[in-house]
């Protein structure tokens, strides 16, 4: 039998917290087919809370560790204010929006980081996407809207990477769908001059991204995006593209494709 | 057909906040029989984070207002902190639950309170429960898990009080199942003499509460909570009791139930 299509849409922070881009890109995603599945990062609004809570950011070799009160905050600004006014917004655009930690539904089941050199805190490595939870919710006509948190499934929410959620909710849901996988960012794909937009990459295998590699032309930030791209790849997702909110509508094809 | 029964819960924030019960109360509630629905309050937790992010309580004739930040404040502790947290507690105890607000699958939509004597602000009026939504998850054997906020359909969302909240899941549910309204708070029902936990009165109807009322025996927090009562009493709901957590166990029979 042939698998319905269907599409896992990353949203980054940039988009977030442009109140005009946002309002464009919820309506391009209420536009685009269902089933879909839209995963959401935080952005800059987890900081400020924290800042003005008095929370100060703990920062390991330049990453971020979730401490008790960072985890409070991520669990107020993704699970609460972002990702309930994303919901409100899409419903309001006709589009049947659910948001959704990885707690709701059992759906991402994850283990906390174990302690080695760096003690990550409360970050969670996704272990399980609950593919029955998913199917019933986009069966019943509805469109999950996952902020980027999941559980250990002992009472414990952990932070996730919202770019990882998506590959994982990908690569679960690829067995029973059609599954695109795209991450939306504020480029229109990959760039080979980081300063020209126009100079989107349209296509990129692993030969052409060791290519690039060499030659230094990836920005520091795309490294893990499209790390992310090739594991769901690797774990049978059939297409995978980044780009901007553009690349959602039909007809538009400047953006990047990655393949094997 | 005969219907099949459901049980709407609404805990209020003294449990919340009280981390041992909190934990029976999510024992007690994860044993009890599906269908089920939780409806829960907010709590001292957002006045403390409110004061915390510098923001004042605006009160008007001892009623709070929903101003633009603490309706922020609201979906940050209501729908992000403690609903996520309760969600994943249950999930602990192998209860399927899943959080939402009124936004989310479009379950609960309001209007703003119109502008009168007072603006109350950001505070939402039930309109509509999507009987659609509830019965969806409730069929894919999920435990809807409700905070305090509803939307207006156009983007907005807006608060709205528990107690109304679950007197409304109620009353729009009674049409499909045999439905139970448990109002839960530190109290073992409704008290004679508010000192004596043991002064339970363990029936109240119409004439009763008026009796009630002009005895001056009912602390003053209790009467709105009671007119929720009668009024989903009003609206078919079938069944209506005020207690402590205790009542959700089998066989416990100390509470306070309301007949019109």
């Amino acid at each position: 039998m042939k698998k319905e299509a269907l599409s896992v849409v990353k949203i980054g922070g940039n988009v977030i917290e442009d109140q005009g881009r946002l309002t464009e890109m919820l309506s391009i995603f209420s536009r685009l087919k269902s089933p879909k599945i839209l995963v959401h990062g935080g952005g800059k609004r987890a900081t400020e809370v924290s800042g003005q809570l008095g929370i100060k950011a703990k920062l390991i070799g330049g990453r971020r560790i979730t401490d008790a009160p960072t985890l409070e905050v991520a669990l107020m600004v993704y699970a609460g204010l972002i990702n309930k006014n994303l919901v409100a917004g899409l419903q309001a655009m006709g589009c049947n929006a659910l948001g959704l930690s990885g707690a709701d539904g059992d759906a991402i089941r994850a283990h906390k980081r174990p302690v080695g050199k760096v003690d990550y805190g409360f970050a969670g490595d996704v272990d399980k996407i609950n593919t029955g939870t998913m199917s019933s919710l986009l069966s019943a006509g509805m469109v999950p809207v996952f902020c980027a948190l999941t559980h250990d499934g002992k009472g414990q929410m952990l932070n996730t990477n919202a770019d990882t959620i998506a590959s994982e909710i990908a690569i679960g849901m690829s067995p029973f769908y059609n599954t695109t996988l795209f991450y939306c960012f504020e480029n229109p794909g990959v760039l080979r001059d980081r300063t020209d937009p126009s100079s989107v990459i349209r296509q990129i295998d692993s030969v052409k991204y060791r290519e690039l590699l060499a030659q230094g032309i990836l920005a520091e930030g795309m490294l893990p995006k499209i790390e992310n791209c090739f594991h769901a790849l690797k774990k049978q997702v059939p297409r995978v593209c980044i780009g901007d909110l553009h690349m959602l509508q039909p007809g538009h094809d400047e953006y990047t494709t990655l393949t094997l």
